[in-house]
């Protein structure tokens, strides 16, 4: 490829832009956004090989253009895209977030475009901004590509190749059932932890003074962006309240069990967690 | 101090027995348990200077006594120590509760002896094991001293010296703050991360596949002793069930504003709980 085209240089697009340039996978990879002095200083650290505000100039010879942005600004971005796109150019994105992002795409392009593909890279870290990023990122982890039903089998390659290329191996699935199966894995657990942060705020924020390591690794991702957070809630929105529940049913079991001191059925719960947890580990 | 007698060698005994031979606080760290072989290989390992499985012998002599063994095996071992201890003999333990500690030392030895001193070192691993143990587990850490009405003065320093000596800051406080507070910030995420593991194994364990370091890091405690759990669950029942409720009516607040897309409200939440675990971080 001559040129990737960047839009939203921070943690992911960083990253993934680095590990472009590190494959060789492309002569240019171009950062796309609003902020030439963040943009610089991106280029400055070698995250990316050149950069512009100019969105027209930007996607000028795209091979793809990779949006790496919250899911919430997908709307205004793709509106600023579509114009200067041309039709050999593919698009695909890196939304935590996926029948959402393909209901904005069909929304803003009148239909699904047989050039668009879109991913999402199982990775990721509580920091943001592209100080942040690290071409290693995706080395050994899951990327989730979710071809819709007009994504044709090229653009499909061409996606997987620049994920293969930075080190993750490629899943293929349909939007929903990465929606569910995030909503499980990744959405729940942050909603959990921002979670605990805020009835510890509610009760008594200094009792974080008696809080050792178990507390900082369980409450480590309530450092998430806030933003990006709040736009994946409202983008998926069934799947994550759906988990919230079953997991408040989880716990009134538990509740349960500690009332009546049911001393095995505790015992087990536990035993069956840190034996799944254990082997997930291995 | 001549001699130290540890009841239980495992992560926080063996990290304390560490502790106490490399500050030089007792000429003999003698571990006491029920398996000669591990205590061998305890003492094989530098973990304790000596051992013994016969608890007259343990106790001959010893200056303090520290019971670090998991909370629902304190009466077993209490009724066995009793008939052996002398009077100047400082007894102090490691339990993850306190009331209950204190509880059942009152109904062993009839009333509360002035030589009992009830703490509680705020540091552990999700691993146990004196394979696992460290001596440098306090540096740096709390240790929480919960005095009885009827400790002197004298145990509660020796006991307070022990833990200075492995690094750790003693705070003093009643139990029933004890319980309260570290129901709150260890025994809820403890909870919390079983029960995520308990979720995920009634939906859909292969799921963990796409799991990434937010849900390593979340779940990471789920990996803790089921049996030490248990008991706690069974000694902090009333704090740990009032913050599991607690914590599901905040989560109730949170389902509330992602149904009714409340955006504002969501963020909100989400910036707090993040500005609290960042300011928490320095």
């Amino acid at each position: 490829m001559n040129k990737v085209c960047i839009v939203g240089v921070g943690l992911i697009g960083g990253s993934l832009a680095k590990a472009i340039i590190r494959s060789k996978q492309a002569m240019h990879v171009v950062g796309f956004g609003r902020d030439a002095q963040r943009l610089q200083a991106a280029q400055n650290n070698g995250v990316i090989t050149d950069y512009t505000t100019d969105i027209k100039e930007a996607l000028n010879g795209a091979d793809i253009v990779v949006i790496a942005a919250p899911v919430g600004s997908f709307e205004s971005i793709l509106k600023s895209i579509q114009p200067h796109l041309s039709e050999t150019t593919v698009i695909t994105d890196v939304g935590s977030t996926k029948a959402s992002v393909i209901k904005v795409v069909e929304s803003v392009f009148g239909s699904l475009p047989s050039n668009f593909v879109p991913a999402h890279p199982i990775a990721g870290k509580e920091k943001s901004g592209f100080e942040a990023s690290d071409g290693d990122l995706f080395v050994g982890r899951k990327v989730i590509i979710t071809p819709t039903e007009s994504s044709s089998s090229e653009a499909v390659e061409a996606v997987k190749s620049i994920w293969q290329a930075a080190g993750a191996t490629v899943d293929m699935m349909s939007a929903a059932s990465h929606d569910e199966l995030l909503g499980m894995t990744s959405h729940l657990p942050h909603m959990l932890a921002f979670s605990i942060m805020n009835y510890l705020i509610s009760q008594n924020p200094s009792a974080s003074l008696y809080a050792a390591g178990g507390f900082r690794d369980f409450s480590r991702i309530a450092s998430g962006d806030p933003i990006m957070w709040r736009d994946i809630c409202l983008n998926n929105k069934e799947a994550i309240v759906k988990h919230i529940k079953g997991y408040r049913d989880t716990l009134d079991n538990l509740i349960d069990v500690i009332e009546n001191e049911n001393t095995t059925a505790i015992e087990t719960l536990f035993r069956d967690a840190k034996s799944t947890r254990d082997q997930w580990l291995v």
